[in-house]
Order: C-alpha cells, then structure tokens, then sequence
C-alpha cells in the first residue's frame, strides 16, 4: 500500500487534513479566569454600551467645548465653577453655557459637557472660576458612552481563541461566564519494540521512550489536553486495538513509530486499517520528517510520526500544533509569515534540495546588532541536538540551500 | 514624594529591580509530565550514557567500514552475513573482518562494527552473502554510545525553563522526577472608586474591572500562579492591609490603579509605606504606560500599574513578563531582540518624543509579500483597541516616531 503514495508539499498535507476534519470538541461554560487560550462557542454580543457614560480621561474641568474657542493665556475663558464630580458617583445636573465642573480621569462627565480641559490648562481664580488658557475640540479628553463596547455589537467572534486582553474585555461587557471549546484530547502511542518507559533501566540494545515525552509537552504547549498511552507493542492486533481505544476517548492520535521499515510497516497498516477516510498520504517532502503518515478517521486526525525525536516534533509543528491551537491550519500570508516570526542570517552554507522543505535547529545570537543563526549538527535521531538548539530555521521548498549570510525565518523556541 | 522621582528608562527601570530583586520560590519535585514550563532547582547530571551502545541510524548492514573502502557498483565489496540483529536485543557476538550482520534502524551494532551500509548500497547474493556497492567512512550511519547524553555531563542546567524537548531529554537520560522551582504567585489587586467588579451592574459613574482579568491571563500566560484579591477601596489603611496580606502571601504585587491622580496617590503613598529598598521608581518614559511605580519589598517586587487597561498591559509585558517567565529581566542583545522578533512595515507616520520608548497596537497584514503593521487608534482607556491589535509595535527610545514605509519591531499576540 505505502509503495502507492508520493510524498507531498506540508501545504499539500495541510490541505488534505482539513479537508477530511471534523473536530467536534464539547462545549462548556467557563468563567473568565478559566478561559484564557480556548476558543469561542459562539459569538458573544454585549448587552450594554462601555463606558455606560461620557467619561473623562484627564483630571480637569468637564465644559462645552465652543465655551473654550479662542482662549489662549493672555486671554483666558472663565467659567464658573459649579461644584466637583467625584469618582464613581453620578453627574446628575446638566451642565450650562459658561459653567464648569471639576471632574478626575474616569469621572462621569455632566449632561451636556462635550470636552474635559485639562488641570494643567487652566488657571484657579477663586474658589469660583477658572480661566481656560487653551481651548479644547469636541470630544477631546473623554470617552464617550459605548466607544470601547457597544450594545449588540460582537464582544468575540465563534473561534476566536482568547488572549488576556479579550479575558478584559469580557469583563468589561459585564460578561462573567462563557461558553467555550474544551481543549482537544490527544492520545500520544509509542511503538518499537526497542523502547522502554523512562523509569525502566534499558537492556541492551533498548533505549527508553522519549517522544511521549516530547509531544506530550508540545501538546501541553498548546493547550491542550495529552495522554500518554504508553508504549504498544510492534504487533498488528496489539496496535490496532490500542489506537481503536485511543479513537474512542479523543479528538486525535498521535503514533509515533520506532524507526524500523518493519516497525514502520506495522504502524503503516494499522493506520490504514482504522476507517474512513483513512491514510490520505504517506511520506512529505520535508527534512527531518519524510516519513510521515496523515490520516483522518471520521473527522478526527490520526498522524503516524517519525521515530526520531527531532523529525517527529518538527512534524508535530507543522501538522499537530495549528489544529491544537486554532482547530485549523494557517490560511492565509499572514498567519503562514507568524509561523516563523524571527529573520536571521545563517552563518554557513546549508545545502538543501529543490522540491524539499528543511528544517534547520538553530542557535541563536547578535553579531553587530544583528540576529545570526547557527545550524546544530548532528543526526535527527539525537533529542540533544534539539536541547541546545534555540529555534527552527526554514529553508523554504523552492531553493536549493542558503549560503552563509543570507537570511532565513526562524520560529524561537 | 512622588515629585522627588523622575521619570526612567525601560532599561534603567529592569536594573534597578532586578538589583533589589531576591525572588525564592520553593523548590518541589514532579514527574516529567508536570515539568513543562518550570525551571530547573539544580543542575541534574546524566548518570549513564544515552543511548547506551553504538546505534545504527539506518536499515541496513553492520561493518568495519574498512572492509567497504574502494567498493563500488561494478566492483562490490563482498561480505558474508553472519545473521540479523533484532530490535531491542543484544547484539552480542563480535564482528569478523570480512562478515556482518543485518541491523534495523535503531538496533545495537555488534562489537567491531564501526558503520553501518544502508541496505539501498547492498545487493544480495544468496541468503549468505551481500555485495556492497559504495563504501561507508567509520561511523557513518551510526550513533555512538554516550553520542546524545554520556555520563556525568549536565543534562540541564539550573534555571533552564523547560521546554518539550527537555522533557524528552530527561525521559531519554532516565531522569523520571526533577526538582523544580515551583512557578511565582501573583496577587492582583484593583484599586479606585469607580470600578466594580463584572458581575455587578455598574450604577452611574461606575466601570466594571477590567485590569484584574486582563493581569489574570498575562500571568497565566507566563505559567504564573495569580490570584485575583478583588477591587480594594482607595483608603490608605484598607490598600495597605491589603498590600501588606499580598506580600506575605506571593511572591509579587501587582496594584493597578484608578487613573485620577487622587487614587494613584494613595497607591503610591501605600507602597511607599511598604517596606526595604521600597519604591525604585516613579514614572517610566514610555507611551502607554508612564505613571508606573516599581517597588521591591523584601526582595518581592511590587508594581503600580497605570489604571488604564492597555497601559497596564503594556508595563506589565515589559517589566512583569520577563520575571515571570525566566527570573529575570533579558540579559542580552539576543534575548532584548527576540522581545519583539517580527519586522514589520509601519503604514502610516507616528510620531513620538526622542528619549521615550512609544509602544503602538497594532493589526498585521500581508501586503506584496510584505509583513505590514497599521496602528489601532483610539485612547489607552479603550481595552476594546487591544482586542482588535495583532501586536504591539515598539518606537525605539532615540527616535522622534516613524515614517510610513518605515520597519518597526513586533511582538505578535
């Protein structure tokens, strides 16, 4: 079956994923504090304008702004003071041309002022008038009621996933508790009948498990919800009946394979053998991380990832991780740029090959002010590599290599 | 008081806390599943080496590589199999000049062996003997014994934050628990007259609590521990009861203030009254964000946040954040630069002031391949401007604002 299919470009990949997804996490009502980094239910709607009030935003003195036209400091405008507004109290009696109130920053201004005067542009008199020494616009020096949230508009969109600021939006919509996407479930299988759990003193020739390890990690990253299922043996049935479990209890299944053809082939056919639509490709063209196998199974994807450390958590960056944080790939130049934010020159020649996407780990310094990338040898296999590694360089799939001192993009980690 | 301060730099503001700084989080241990994010209480060392015997990386065949040198298509080196290495077992009898052993990806070398020639390089003879067609150099194909850890060095460092591939560094060193620092607690207290808190109807003249959820999320993006003590009334014996609780109970205060100079002086009086070395500063040259107060009691650092949501927003990424995730505030050009990692082509002219540092909202967007910031206007008691920015864009402190066509400096959020 392998033998049938090409390997495939990530967007390729991406494509054919989200095609065939169908992620449909339950939904829950949180409290605010419970809802950073999840997404939106469904769109959230304010019920009432912020501020619920014209508000100022300077200490000073609340007016009608055309009171203030064509005062300067050698002809001041004076304005009788009619009395002080206090924070967090009610500004009831309207204000009247050539009067003023004092108001502090956040304070309500009267009915009728349009504009706040600053403190600082004002001269005292007496207790009873003030002369304005620079006139103030319209609008100038306060909030108008519902400028920051207005009532029926869309607070949060249905998806969005929420950052802090949106957690203080939300608050200040009055919006106390929300429904929102649980995080998705990943259950994380290790084959190869050479590993061992780490607290088991390997035999020889046996290694201990690290990808669980790493891929529980990146999923916790994203916030969501891993289980480490353990390590399954290399055996058809064996495979079959844990990844069957693991369909059942969550949104997605993460396999990562020993290195073997043989353990490969195994993990290959029980993939293949799981349902509709099944394997959708086998292999893409990126370095580390050929090997590869997507899949989906009614809806939810299933990824058959490299054994080697490294090729598995670059797989898990490009495929995993954007379904885990928004449920979607990247979809546009923007969201794709985000991927790998951080320009660096490389400092050596790196071949690649065209018709290949490589992924290089990076350590990263300053030279002259500048952001410099040096590529880690050493083998894919080798999770020390990535430890000492402080980022992931692209070399994208139309070139052929880069030489020392251009530039690549980087993702920081 | 406050007079005698004089507004600082960012820079100045990170040395003068961090000088003062004495933050001492107890140390715990936990399982490698539950160490994502924290830092390393000791430097752990390897205690075997990983993996624990030479490894060939490919499928193929065991070899002194000596006996492959000149090989070619048409001259085949002849080597007689003296069996297969099985995945996981012990390779255990010697290699005989001359002979070799299939190997899996994966699997232990025999003693001897020194490479490994993929099976793509081999043609079978019979089922005894293999001609190998392109000669390999000593260990090539091979990962040595102690290659990825060996005995004795430092897997990780003290104060390493860990990351997914640390946790499979340790998984694959054997080391199943670690000591960590347990991560900072945070309390949030809100202060002014006119804030109530989001499940209470603002009566005129009010605001719902904006600040408290907004600090909540940025802290519990940094893997803080926060706690929201609630919106505290702006009388200095009930702020410092307050305070003064907060400061027994966490490692770090963050008061944000109402924005009337009436409110941000009791604040200031109340930290002030705290303690040693007390407060550092009192205003810091930045737009949003300038009357800020940074304090150190007892080695805990204390800050008053400007009451305006994205002010506080913005002092809390630049002077909390960094505590927050590392301990400490960025130490080099490196670690300053990837604050901000994006370059980005600002759309419209902002102007600044020479000797302050101006941080703009920003929504980002692809424009002829072109990573494109434009401004979100609006005032910085709008938490709603923050919602729509993509990032936050930095006019560094020398420069009098910036052209459009200009880049500018990102951190995408």
């Amino acid at each position: 079956m392998a033998e049938l299919f090409k390997a495939i470009t990530v967007a390729q990949a991406r494509e054919m994923i989200g095609r065939n997804l169908n992620l449909q996490p339950p939904v829950k009502r949180v409290s605010i504090t419970e809802a950073l980094g999840k997404r939106v239910a469904g769109d959230i709607t304010a019920e009432e304008d912020v501020p619920g009030f014209d508000r100022s935003t300077m200490d000073g003195f609340a007016v009608m702004a055309r009171d203030t036209f064509g005062a300067m400091e050698s002809l001041p405008a004076y304005l009788d003071v009619d009395g002080e507004i206090f924070m967090g109290k009610e500004a009831s009696l309207a204000i009247v041309g050539g009067r003023t109130w004092r108001v502090p920053t956040g304070g309500m201004l009267p009915p009728g002022a349009d504009a706040v005067v600053m403190v600082e542009h004002t001269e005292e008199l007496d207790g009873r008038t003030i002369g304005v020494t620079r006139p103030v616009a319209p609008g100038e020096n306060i909030v108008r009621r519902g400028e920051d949230v207005s009532t029926g508009s869309v607070v949060l969109a249905r998806g969005h996933s929420i950052r802090p600021q949106d957690m203080g939006f939300l608050a200040a919509a009055g919006v106390h508790s929300l429904e929102v996407e649980e995080p998705l479930r990943v259950t994380i299988i290790s084959t190869g009948d050479e590993v061992v759990p780490p607290e088991r003193s390997p035999g020889p020739g046996q290694v201990r498990d690290v990808n669980s390890y790493t891929l529980y990690g990146m999923a916790g990253q994203c916030g969501a919800y891993p289980v480490i299922a353990g390590i399954i043996k290399d055996d058809f049935q064996t495979l079959k009946e844990a990844m069957e479990k693991a369909l059942t209890g969550s949104d997605m299944v993460l396999l990562s394979g020993g290195s073997s053809v043989g353990t490969r082939d195994v993990s290959s056919r029980v993939i293949e053998s799981l349902g509709r639509p099944g394997v959708l490709f086998h292999g893409i063209s990126i370095k580390p991380g050929k090997p590869t196998i997507g899949a989906v199974v009614d809806g939810k994807p299933v990824f058959g990832l490299p054994g080697h450390p490294v090729s598995a958590m670059v797989v898990f960056a490009l495929l995993v991780e954007p379904l885990l944080k928004t449920g979607r790939y990247p979809q546009n130049e923007r969201e794709k740029r985000l991927e790998f934010p951080l320009p660096a020159k490389i400092n050596r020649n790196v071949r690649s090959a065209a018709g290949r996407e490589d992924f290089l780990r990076v350590e990263l310094k300053m030279e002259q002010g500048v952001m410099v990338a040096e590529p880690v040898l050493g083998k894919s296999g080798l999770i020390g590599t990535m430890v000492r590694a402080e980022g992931l360089a692209r070399i994208p799939i139309e070139k052929e290599g880069v030489e020392a001192g251009e530039y690549v993009l980087v993702r920081p980690f």
